[in-house]
């Protein structure tokens, strides 16, 4: 670990400080590109975006450009740290967004007192962008800061740590699942952590089927129930009719456990009471609810997932959020709606259940995987990801109405 | 004109929309290269500056990233077309920012009802960048604006339309009036023009020796002057207890005209009633408020400058604004304070008077060029402008007090 840290602290040293720059796209070396670029001949894409503000879309980078916006006040694992310190994730962000999108992306923190001020300095910039990823705001600020931003911005708003999480996990999840002969409405569900990724990932599973009443979220002081008076409006639509209290108390016979809480919270003897072939996602990063060797020992007819790169299954959020957007810019949608997250996800669990690309298979030195109880979702490096999501996103985005576009750009194809 | 406006419209517009792109600075292909690029490799510089807020200037791409903001409300020659709009021109900033001085820039548009809502934006987002240049915003908000954000931002605020033009004019015309053996404070001083730049540029001659009450400023109501209560607080400060009123009145025996209004505003006629070997930087653009040619026609003592490029002496902002922000973020100026400003001038004089380079020669045409009548500033293809101006403020801003440094990076020389 020591040795990591002092790699990635030089990673990000050198040779120069930080992971990406700005580039030009066009030429910029005689003085006829420049009465091009700048005055005189920048005036005339000027007067023709001031004609019509679709033709921002044409003259600028805007249809490309992804803002990833936080306040620090969730960084990964790491609790609210500010806006600076932050800058690293957020520029990582940016460099995922490049690498497995082609979308040109740049990180905006923000200092701000109110979450009123924090709304208002993101929508006076976002028309700058084609698109805003909120990054790492912590719950429950960020729900009403997300759906009010939805309201004020022309363009997608995205906060990735609700709705990454939760189609990368409702994805694998339905995967999983399918793989143990149940069905996701018949599945009692067990969610340890109820903060803004805990929300999204039940919101979304209820979409895919799940049952409202078969989900029990426990925060920090048990399971939310009906009689509870310490609940905020988010957790209050998870409050369980039930005399259960404990985790112990709602893990037995329970199908499915999702942990977005902290390291080792779910014991051995937890996954013994669980019911016959259960799914467990244990998802706290760097170190899950329960290490997987652990869970498999205890019991052999477990799935299990988590965050980690190092095990099968990995629930991790580039399989989502590159892709979508790319999907959402290139139909200029005005939002990321369910419909287009649906979509994202089943296209997930489609590729999955596709043989394994060659290239796949040598980037993770493997002889073979195949749909099963250790390959539930895509890898990253599945060059298949992007043309795949992007596509199934555009075309829900066409489909649900959020685009004046009634068909696929060329070059897309929905095979 | 048609032809270069088609041009600009196929340059903005193909092989991709826009001008900038982002791009990766460190390796992102393996999955080890993105364990440290994102998590878990990534939290280690995010505690590294939340224990110590300068270290983002070692981890993260701060230091060389210059946010370039607008609201659109003064668009080069065009006016207030609004934000988007405006992407084009800011987008073109951050080209000759990367072109010139290797500062990675972004263009921010900001949507806003009053001018507080602006500065709370701008504030709120500013510890994202190394430096924040303002531009095309209209006075006499701009002036307000970039007061107010000075006081609030620990990084430089510049509005460049002010103190870019500012610089390159001043430096100009001190070379100009020792061309024509006159001295700035004995000198009679005519203004065409009272917005920020106007402003902006005689406030800064008088810092480097105009005398206030030489100085006749108009505006589109004639001579500013002691009687008239129509006057904001801006250009009160300019009004002359004089009982002339128009511009005939102002140009006898005027030693220097400066115009920042707009074209063909002075006549061969006026130019007859000016003092003898008088200078005229006629800085309207594209078209100036005299033609060169005619200018030159009416009497052959004058040195003429305008905005052009297709004329001797231009007046350029390019000369200054990337490398006054290069040597400002060099040495982590906490601002761009006057002494840095008339650094910038006196390092753009010396430069004129250098022998020309080859390659500056081979890049306009030329058989040769020498400090004169018709070489009063440096190209702007003119290399040296980069580390000799960088420098230079870099300097000042120690000498200053701007920076906690105590003396100039590695790599620079002040000879």
């Amino acid at each position: 670990m020591t040795d990591l840290r002092q790699q990635a602290l030089d990673y990000h040293s050198e040779p120069v400080p930080g992971k990406i720059s700005i580039t030009l796209t066009k030429p910029a070396e005689t003085q006829h590109d420049l009465a091009l670029a700048y005055s005189p001949g920048v005036a005339e894409p000027v007067r023709e975006i001031a004609a019509d503000p679709e033709e921002a879309y044409r003259y600028t980078n805007k249809g490309n450009l992804v803002a990833v916006i936080t306040n620090g006040s969730a960084i990964l694992g790491l609790g609210n740290l500010g806006p600076l310190a932050s800058k690293p994730v957020m520029e990582g962000k940016a460099l995922l967004f490049k690498r497995f999108a082609n979308i040109d992306s740049i990180d905006i923190e923000v200092t701000h007192r109110t979450a009123d001020e924090f709304i208002d300095t993101v929508a006076n910039i976002a028309d700058t962008f084609g698109g805003i990823n909120l990054e790492d705001i912590k719950a429950p600020e960020c729900f009403e800061i997300e759906r009010r931003l939805k309201e004020r911005c022309k363009v997608p708003v995205f906060h990735d740590d609700q709705h990454g999480t939760a189609i990368v996990t409702a994805a694998g999840m339905l995967n999983a699942l399918e793989i143990q002969g149940k069905q996701l409405d018949e599945s009692t569900i067990v969610c340890l952590g109820a903060g803004a990724a805990a929300i999204a990932c039940m919101e979304l599973l209820i979409k895919c089927g799940a049952m409202r009443e078969k989900i029990y979220m426990l925060d920090r002081q048990g399971v939310i129930h009906t009689r509870r008076e310490d609940l905020n409006q988010y957790k209050k639509l998870f409050a369980n009719n039930t005399d259960k209290r404990t985790l112990q108390d709602v893990i037995v016979d329970a199908d499915v456990f999702v942990g977005v809480s902290g390291p080792d919270l779910l014991s051995a003897d937890d996954v013994k009471l669980m019911a016959d072939k259960p799914v467990i996602f244990a998802c706290s990063n760097p170190d899950p609810e329960i290490h997987p060797e652990l869970a498999k020992a205890a019991r052999a007819d477990v799935i299990m997932g988590t965050g980690r790169s190092d095990f099968p299954n990995q629930i991790n959020n580039v399989l989502c959020f590159p892709f979508i957007f790319r999907g959402a810019l290139d139909v200029r949608a005005n939002a990321i709606n369910d419909e287009m997250k649906v979509a994202a996800v089943h296209a997930l669990r489609s590729l999955a259940k596709e043989p394994v690309t060659q290239s796949v298979l040598d980037s993770y030195g493997l002889e073979s995987l195949a749909f099963g109880a250790d390959y539930v979702l895509p890898k990253p490096t599945d060059a298949r990801l992007l043309p795949r999501i992007a596509a199934a996103v555009a075309q829900a985005a066409i489909d649900s109405g959020a685009t004046s576009l009634t068909e696929l750009p060329s070059g897309y194809s929905q095979d």
